[in-house]
Protein backbone atom coordinates (compact mmCIF):
# COMPACT_ATOMS: atom_id res chain seq x y z
CA UNK A 1 0.00 0.00 0.00
CA UNK A 2 0.75 3.14 -0.85
CA UNK A 3 2.57 5.25 1.99
CA UNK A 4 2.62 9.04 2.12
CA UNK A 5 5.02 9.53 4.15
CA UNK A 6 8.21 8.36 2.36
CA UNK A 7 9.35 9.43 -0.62
CA UNK A 8 8.83 7.43 -4.24
CA UNK A 9 11.44 6.74 -6.09
CA UNK A 10 11.45 6.71 -10.03
CA UNK A 11 13.35 4.59 -12.09
CA UNK A 12 13.97 4.99 -15.45
CA UNK A 13 15.46 1.54 -16.28
CA UNK A 14 18.76 0.87 -18.71
CA UNK A 15 21.64 -0.70 -18.81
CA UNK A 16 23.77 1.70 -19.69
CA UNK A 17 22.32 4.56 -18.30
CA UNK A 18 19.63 4.20 -15.15
CA UNK A 19 17.69 7.08 -14.13
CA UNK A 20 16.40 7.59 -10.32
CA UNK A 21 14.81 10.22 -8.82
CA UNK A 22 13.16 10.05 -5.66
CA UNK A 23 10.95 13.05 -4.79
CA UNK A 24 8.62 13.58 -1.72
CA UNK A 25 5.22 15.90 -0.32
CA UNK A 26 6.67 18.75 1.37
CA UNK A 27 4.37 21.42 2.86
CA UNK A 28 2.15 21.56 -0.37
CA UNK A 29 4.63 20.86 -2.69
CA UNK A 30 7.06 18.57 -3.57
CA UNK A 31 10.91 18.14 -3.13
CA UNK A 32 13.68 16.03 -4.91
CA UNK A 33 15.49 14.06 -2.19
CA UNK A 34 17.70 12.86 -4.54
CA UNK A 35 18.57 12.02 -8.19
CA UNK A 36 21.60 11.35 -10.52
CA UNK A 37 21.93 8.01 -13.28
CA UNK A 38 23.61 4.96 -12.76
CA UNK A 39 25.76 4.12 -15.47
CA UNK A 40 27.67 1.05 -15.98
CA UNK A 41 30.99 0.54 -17.99
CA UNK A 42 30.52 0.17 -21.85
CA UNK A 43 33.02 -2.20 -21.93
CA UNK A 44 32.35 -4.48 -19.27
CA UNK A 45 31.29 -7.69 -20.36
CA UNK A 46 27.21 -8.05 -19.83
CA UNK A 47 26.94 -9.94 -17.06
CA UNK A 48 29.46 -7.27 -14.82
CA UNK A 49 27.57 -4.60 -15.69
CA UNK A 50 24.50 -5.90 -14.81
CA UNK A 51 25.64 -6.98 -11.32
CA UNK A 52 27.23 -3.55 -10.89
CA UNK A 53 23.76 -2.04 -11.99
CA UNK A 54 21.86 -4.43 -9.23
CA UNK A 55 24.22 -3.55 -6.49
CA UNK A 56 24.27 0.49 -7.10
CA UNK A 57 20.30 -0.14 -7.17
CA UNK A 58 20.39 -2.00 -3.58
CA UNK A 59 22.92 0.92 -1.94
CA UNK A 60 19.91 3.36 -3.69
CA UNK A 61 16.92 1.31 -2.03
CA UNK A 62 18.86 0.99 1.63
CA UNK A 63 19.31 4.83 1.20
CA UNK A 64 16.54 6.18 -0.17
CA UNK A 65 14.03 3.82 1.49
CA UNK A 66 11.36 4.42 -0.53
CA UNK A 67 7.37 4.18 0.29
CA UNK A 68 6.71 3.34 -3.80
CA UNK A 69 8.79 2.72 -7.39
CA UNK A 70 7.37 4.14 -9.98
CA UNK A 71 9.24 2.24 -12.76
CA UNK A 72 9.15 3.55 -17.12
CA UNK A 73 7.10 1.03 -18.92
CA UNK A 74 8.90 0.05 -22.85
CA UNK A 75 6.14 0.34 -25.19
CA UNK A 76 4.83 -1.80 -27.24
CA UNK A 77 6.69 -0.22 -30.47
CA UNK A 78 10.24 -0.17 -29.18
CA UNK A 79 12.43 -3.41 -30.75
CA UNK A 80 13.09 -6.78 -29.48
CA UNK A 81 16.73 -5.67 -28.45
CA UNK A 82 15.59 -2.91 -26.37
CA UNK A 83 12.60 -4.36 -25.14
CA UNK A 84 15.34 -6.84 -23.91
CA UNK A 85 17.63 -4.66 -22.36
CA UNK A 86 15.38 -2.52 -20.56
CA UNK A 87 13.81 -5.84 -19.34
CA UNK A 88 17.59 -6.94 -17.75
CA UNK A 89 17.61 -3.78 -15.76
CA UNK A 90 13.93 -3.15 -15.07
CA UNK A 91 13.98 -6.70 -13.74
CA UNK A 92 17.19 -6.05 -11.51
CA UNK A 93 14.92 -3.14 -9.58
CA UNK A 94 11.95 -5.39 -9.49
CA UNK A 95 13.49 -7.78 -8.05
CA UNK A 96 15.33 -5.62 -5.82
CA UNK A 97 11.54 -3.89 -4.40
CA UNK A 98 10.26 -7.29 -4.30
CA UNK A 99 12.27 -8.50 -1.96
CA UNK A 100 12.20 -5.48 0.42
CA UNK A 101 8.50 -5.73 0.08
CA UNK A 102 8.08 -1.67 -1.82
CA UNK A 103 4.95 -1.97 -3.99
CA UNK A 104 5.84 -1.57 -7.81
CA UNK A 105 4.13 1.20 -10.15
CA UNK A 106 4.67 1.66 -14.18
CA UNK A 107 3.62 4.28 -16.26
CA UNK A 108 4.53 4.93 -19.74
CA UNK A 109 6.72 7.25 -21.41
CA UNK A 110 2.95 9.69 -22.50
CA UNK A 111 1.54 9.25 -19.19
CA UNK A 112 4.43 10.67 -17.78
CA UNK A 113 4.83 13.37 -19.98
CA UNK A 114 1.20 14.31 -19.76
CA UNK A 115 1.43 14.26 -15.93
CA UNK A 116 4.33 16.58 -15.38
CA UNK A 117 3.95 18.94 -18.69
CA UNK A 118 -0.14 18.43 -19.81
CA UNK A 119 0.93 17.59 -23.16
CA UNK A 120 2.07 13.22 -24.10
CA UNK A 121 4.18 14.68 -26.63
CA UNK A 122 5.92 16.72 -24.68
CA UNK A 123 10.19 16.83 -25.44
CA UNK A 124 12.95 15.92 -22.94
CA UNK A 125 13.27 19.78 -22.70
CA UNK A 126 9.88 20.27 -21.78
CA UNK A 127 10.24 17.75 -18.98
CA UNK A 128 13.65 18.77 -17.44
CA UNK A 129 12.19 22.27 -17.38
CA UNK A 130 9.19 21.77 -16.09
CA UNK A 131 10.43 19.19 -13.68
CA UNK A 132 12.45 22.04 -12.43
CA UNK A 133 10.12 24.35 -11.93
CA UNK A 134 8.19 21.53 -9.86
CA UNK A 135 10.47 20.19 -7.61
CA UNK A 136 11.81 23.87 -7.28
CA UNK A 137 15.43 22.80 -8.46
CA UNK A 138 18.16 25.59 -9.65
CA UNK A 139 18.80 24.36 -12.59
CA UNK A 140 16.77 21.77 -14.74
CA UNK A 141 17.97 17.82 -13.91
CA UNK A 142 20.77 16.63 -16.41
CA UNK A 143 21.20 14.31 -17.88
CA UNK A 144 17.60 13.50 -19.34
CA UNK A 145 17.15 10.13 -17.52
CA UNK A 146 17.48 11.95 -14.12
CA UNK A 147 14.57 14.56 -15.32
CA UNK A 148 12.88 11.27 -16.70
CA UNK A 149 13.04 9.70 -12.97
CA UNK A 150 11.90 12.61 -11.26
CA UNK A 151 8.92 12.88 -13.51
CA UNK A 152 7.81 9.12 -12.61
CA UNK A 153 8.11 9.53 -9.26
CA UNK A 154 6.21 13.00 -9.75
CA UNK A 155 3.10 10.83 -11.98
CA UNK A 156 2.90 8.63 -9.12
CA UNK A 157 2.57 11.17 -6.70
CA UNK A 158 -0.17 12.60 -8.16
CA UNK A 159 -1.80 9.46 -9.26
CA UNK A 160 -1.87 7.18 -6.68
CA UNK A 161 -4.72 9.26 -4.52
CA UNK A 162 -6.78 9.30 -7.78
CA UNK A 163 -6.27 5.64 -8.21
CA UNK A 164 -7.43 4.73 -4.07
CA UNK A 165 -10.21 6.96 -4.70
CA UNK A 166 -11.21 5.49 -7.55
CA UNK A 167 -11.14 2.21 -6.57
CA UNK A 168 -10.90 -0.35 -3.80
CA UNK A 169 -7.58 0.68 -2.42
CA UNK A 170 -5.64 -1.68 -4.73
CA UNK A 171 -3.78 0.15 -7.63
CA UNK A 172 -5.78 0.43 -11.10
CA UNK A 173 -4.26 -2.06 -13.94
CA UNK A 174 -4.23 -0.46 -17.07
CA UNK A 175 -4.69 -2.28 -20.66
CA UNK A 176 -1.48 -2.97 -21.25
CA UNK A 177 -0.47 -4.53 -17.54
CA UNK A 178 -3.28 -7.21 -18.06
CA UNK A 179 -1.78 -7.44 -21.87
CA UNK A 180 1.95 -7.99 -19.85
CA UNK A 181 0.50 -10.13 -16.93
CA UNK A 182 -1.21 -12.32 -19.91
CA UNK A 183 1.74 -12.74 -22.01
CA UNK A 184 3.44 -14.27 -18.70
CA UNK A 185 1.06 -16.40 -17.96
CA UNK A 186 1.11 -17.88 -21.66
CA UNK A 187 4.40 -19.16 -20.66
CA UNK A 188 3.22 -21.38 -17.83
CA UNK A 189 2.63 -24.82 -19.39
CA UNK B 1 38.03 -18.76 -19.11
CA UNK B 2 35.75 -21.99 -19.32
CA UNK B 3 37.00 -24.95 -17.09
CA UNK B 4 37.07 -28.14 -18.55
CA UNK B 5 36.46 -29.52 -14.86
CA UNK B 6 33.35 -27.82 -13.86
CA UNK B 7 29.29 -28.60 -14.81
CA UNK B 8 28.22 -26.29 -17.18
CA UNK B 9 24.56 -24.73 -16.99
CA UNK B 10 22.05 -24.37 -19.17
CA UNK B 11 19.29 -21.54 -18.16
CA UNK B 12 16.02 -21.02 -20.34
CA UNK B 13 15.28 -17.94 -19.03
CA UNK B 14 11.41 -16.92 -17.99
CA UNK B 15 9.56 -15.66 -15.24
CA UNK B 16 6.76 -18.07 -15.06
CA UNK B 17 8.95 -20.92 -15.60
CA UNK B 18 12.83 -20.75 -15.69
CA UNK B 19 14.33 -24.01 -17.12
CA UNK B 20 18.10 -24.87 -15.53
CA UNK B 21 20.39 -28.30 -17.05
CA UNK B 22 23.86 -29.02 -15.32
CA UNK B 23 25.89 -31.00 -17.70
CA UNK B 24 29.71 -32.15 -17.36
CA UNK B 25 32.20 -34.45 -19.04
CA UNK B 26 32.30 -37.90 -17.91
CA UNK B 27 34.77 -40.38 -19.67
CA UNK B 28 34.28 -39.85 -22.72
CA UNK B 29 30.35 -38.52 -22.41
CA UNK B 30 28.57 -36.22 -21.03
CA UNK B 31 26.68 -36.59 -17.82
CA UNK B 32 23.48 -34.65 -16.08
CA UNK B 33 24.39 -33.30 -12.60
CA UNK B 34 20.59 -31.56 -11.83
CA UNK B 35 17.63 -30.52 -13.90
CA UNK B 36 14.21 -29.07 -13.66
CA UNK B 37 12.53 -26.22 -13.62
CA UNK B 38 12.19 -23.22 -11.35
CA UNK B 39 8.43 -21.42 -10.90
CA UNK B 40 6.91 -18.62 -9.67
CA UNK B 41 3.63 -18.19 -8.42
CA UNK B 42 1.01 -17.14 -11.04
CA UNK B 43 -0.94 -14.94 -8.98
CA UNK B 44 2.30 -12.57 -6.80
CA UNK B 45 2.77 -9.47 -7.89
CA UNK B 46 5.71 -9.19 -10.70
CA UNK B 47 8.04 -8.12 -8.30
CA UNK B 48 7.75 -10.69 -5.71
CA UNK B 49 7.95 -13.11 -8.24
CA UNK B 50 11.50 -12.06 -9.96
CA UNK B 51 12.67 -11.82 -6.35
CA UNK B 52 11.68 -15.46 -5.52
CA UNK B 53 13.51 -16.31 -8.85
CA UNK B 54 16.51 -14.13 -8.09
CA UNK B 55 17.05 -15.94 -4.46
CA UNK B 56 16.17 -19.35 -6.47
CA UNK B 57 18.78 -19.00 -9.10
CA UNK B 58 21.36 -17.91 -6.77
CA UNK B 59 20.42 -21.16 -4.64
CA UNK B 60 21.14 -23.37 -7.99
CA UNK B 61 24.45 -21.43 -8.10
CA UNK B 62 26.04 -21.77 -4.89
CA UNK B 63 24.75 -25.63 -5.29
CA UNK B 64 25.60 -26.28 -8.92
CA UNK B 65 29.06 -24.50 -8.93
CA UNK B 66 29.05 -23.82 -12.65
CA UNK B 67 32.22 -23.27 -14.75
CA UNK B 68 30.15 -21.50 -17.02
CA UNK B 69 26.47 -20.52 -17.90
CA UNK B 70 24.99 -21.26 -21.52
CA UNK B 71 21.07 -18.37 -21.70
CA UNK B 72 19.09 -19.13 -24.19
CA UNK B 73 19.31 -16.02 -26.40
CA UNK B 74 15.70 -14.48 -27.32
CA UNK B 75 15.43 -14.01 -31.19
CA UNK B 76 14.31 -10.54 -33.38
CA UNK B 77 11.10 -12.65 -33.93
CA UNK B 78 9.46 -12.63 -31.15
CA UNK B 79 7.25 -9.33 -29.34
CA UNK B 80 8.31 -6.71 -27.06
CA UNK B 81 6.19 -8.54 -24.08
CA UNK B 82 7.91 -11.51 -24.40
CA UNK B 83 11.15 -10.43 -25.22
CA UNK B 84 10.91 -7.39 -21.64
CA UNK B 85 9.30 -10.65 -19.95
CA UNK B 86 12.96 -13.38 -20.92
CA UNK B 87 15.02 -9.76 -20.44
CA UNK B 88 14.08 -9.75 -17.14
CA UNK B 89 14.51 -13.37 -16.17
CA UNK B 90 17.79 -13.18 -17.80
CA UNK B 91 19.10 -10.25 -16.44
CA UNK B 92 18.48 -11.81 -12.87
CA UNK B 93 20.65 -14.75 -14.07
CA UNK B 94 23.21 -12.76 -15.65
CA UNK B 95 23.92 -9.96 -12.67
CA UNK B 96 24.07 -13.20 -10.16
CA UNK B 97 26.78 -14.82 -13.20
CA UNK B 98 28.46 -11.34 -13.15
CA UNK B 99 28.85 -11.12 -9.35
CA UNK B 100 30.04 -14.62 -8.78
CA UNK B 101 32.91 -14.12 -12.09
CA UNK B 102 31.05 -17.00 -13.69
CA UNK B 103 31.26 -16.85 -18.13
CA UNK B 104 28.27 -16.85 -19.47
CA UNK B 105 27.76 -17.70 -23.35
CA UNK B 106 24.11 -17.05 -25.38
CA UNK B 107 22.89 -19.63 -27.82
CA UNK B 108 19.46 -19.27 -30.19
CA UNK B 109 17.48 -22.34 -29.77
CA UNK B 110 18.09 -22.85 -33.70
CA UNK B 111 21.98 -23.49 -32.76
CA UNK B 112 20.92 -25.57 -29.24
CA UNK B 113 18.49 -27.98 -31.74
CA UNK B 114 21.28 -28.14 -34.39
CA UNK B 115 24.20 -29.15 -32.17
CA UNK B 116 21.94 -31.68 -30.42
CA UNK B 117 19.88 -33.26 -32.73
CA UNK B 118 20.88 -32.11 -36.11
CA UNK B 119 18.39 -30.05 -37.28
CA UNK B 120 17.99 -26.72 -36.69
CA UNK B 121 13.97 -26.97 -37.05
CA UNK B 122 13.38 -29.83 -34.69
CA UNK B 123 10.64 -29.93 -31.96
CA UNK B 124 10.69 -30.33 -28.43
CA UNK B 125 9.85 -33.86 -28.46
CA UNK B 126 12.71 -34.54 -30.71
CA UNK B 127 15.05 -32.11 -28.30
CA UNK B 128 13.80 -34.30 -25.36
CA UNK B 129 14.28 -37.50 -26.80
CA UNK B 130 17.86 -36.60 -28.09
CA UNK B 131 18.98 -34.83 -24.17
CA UNK B 132 17.53 -38.53 -22.68
CA UNK B 133 19.94 -40.44 -25.36
CA UNK B 134 23.18 -38.06 -25.03
CA UNK B 135 23.28 -38.03 -20.95
CA UNK B 136 21.57 -41.82 -20.79
CA UNK B 137 18.61 -40.72 -19.08
CA UNK B 138 15.76 -43.42 -18.11
CA UNK B 139 13.90 -41.28 -19.42
CA UNK B 140 12.80 -37.82 -21.87
CA UNK B 141 13.33 -34.60 -19.07
CA UNK B 142 10.32 -32.86 -18.25
CA UNK B 143 9.13 -30.08 -18.78
CA UNK B 144 10.65 -29.43 -21.72
CA UNK B 145 11.95 -25.79 -20.48
CA UNK B 146 14.70 -27.84 -18.21
CA UNK B 147 15.62 -30.46 -21.56
CA UNK B 148 16.10 -26.96 -23.17
CA UNK B 149 18.62 -26.00 -20.48
CA UNK B 150 20.10 -29.06 -20.61
CA UNK B 151 20.48 -29.07 -24.63
CA UNK B 152 21.89 -25.36 -24.01
CA UNK B 153 24.45 -26.80 -21.73
CA UNK B 154 25.12 -29.54 -24.24
CA UNK B 155 25.51 -27.22 -26.83
CA UNK B 156 27.91 -25.32 -24.85
CA UNK B 157 30.45 -27.96 -23.94
CA UNK B 158 30.61 -29.10 -27.66
CA UNK B 159 31.33 -25.10 -29.20
CA UNK B 160 33.54 -23.72 -26.11
CA UNK B 161 36.34 -26.12 -26.92
CA UNK B 162 35.99 -24.87 -31.31
CA UNK B 163 35.51 -21.55 -30.55
CA UNK B 164 38.63 -21.89 -28.71
CA UNK B 165 40.52 -23.55 -31.34
CA UNK B 166 39.27 -20.80 -33.73
CA UNK B 167 40.57 -17.79 -31.66
CA UNK B 168 42.58 -16.01 -29.73
CA UNK B 169 41.12 -17.65 -26.60
CA UNK B 170 38.00 -15.12 -26.30
CA UNK B 171 34.60 -16.42 -27.03
CA UNK B 172 33.50 -15.92 -30.40
CA UNK B 173 31.12 -13.14 -30.85
CA UNK B 174 27.93 -13.72 -33.30
CA UNK B 175 26.32 -11.20 -35.19
CA UNK B 176 23.75 -11.01 -32.94
CA UNK B 177 25.76 -10.94 -30.06
CA UNK B 178 27.46 -7.71 -31.93
CA UNK B 179 23.81 -6.31 -32.53
CA UNK B 180 22.61 -6.41 -28.77
CA UNK B 181 25.45 -4.76 -27.75
CA UNK B 182 25.53 -1.84 -30.00
CA UNK B 183 21.76 -1.54 -29.02
CA UNK B 184 23.09 -0.67 -25.52
CA UNK B 185 25.52 1.14 -26.66
CA UNK B 186 22.74 3.55 -28.52
CA UNK B 187 21.28 3.75 -24.93
CA UNK B 188 24.95 6.27 -23.74
CA UNK B 189 23.82 9.77 -24.57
Amino acid sequence: MFDHAGPVLGIDPGVSCCGYGAVERRGSGFAAVAFGVIRTAPGDPLPSRLAALSADLGHLLDEVRPAALAVERVLFQVNTRTAMSVGQASGLALALAGRAGIPVAHYSPNEVKLAVTGWGGAGKADVQTMVATLLSLAAPPHPPDAADALALALCHLWSAPLRRLAGDGREARSGLDAAVAAAIAREDR
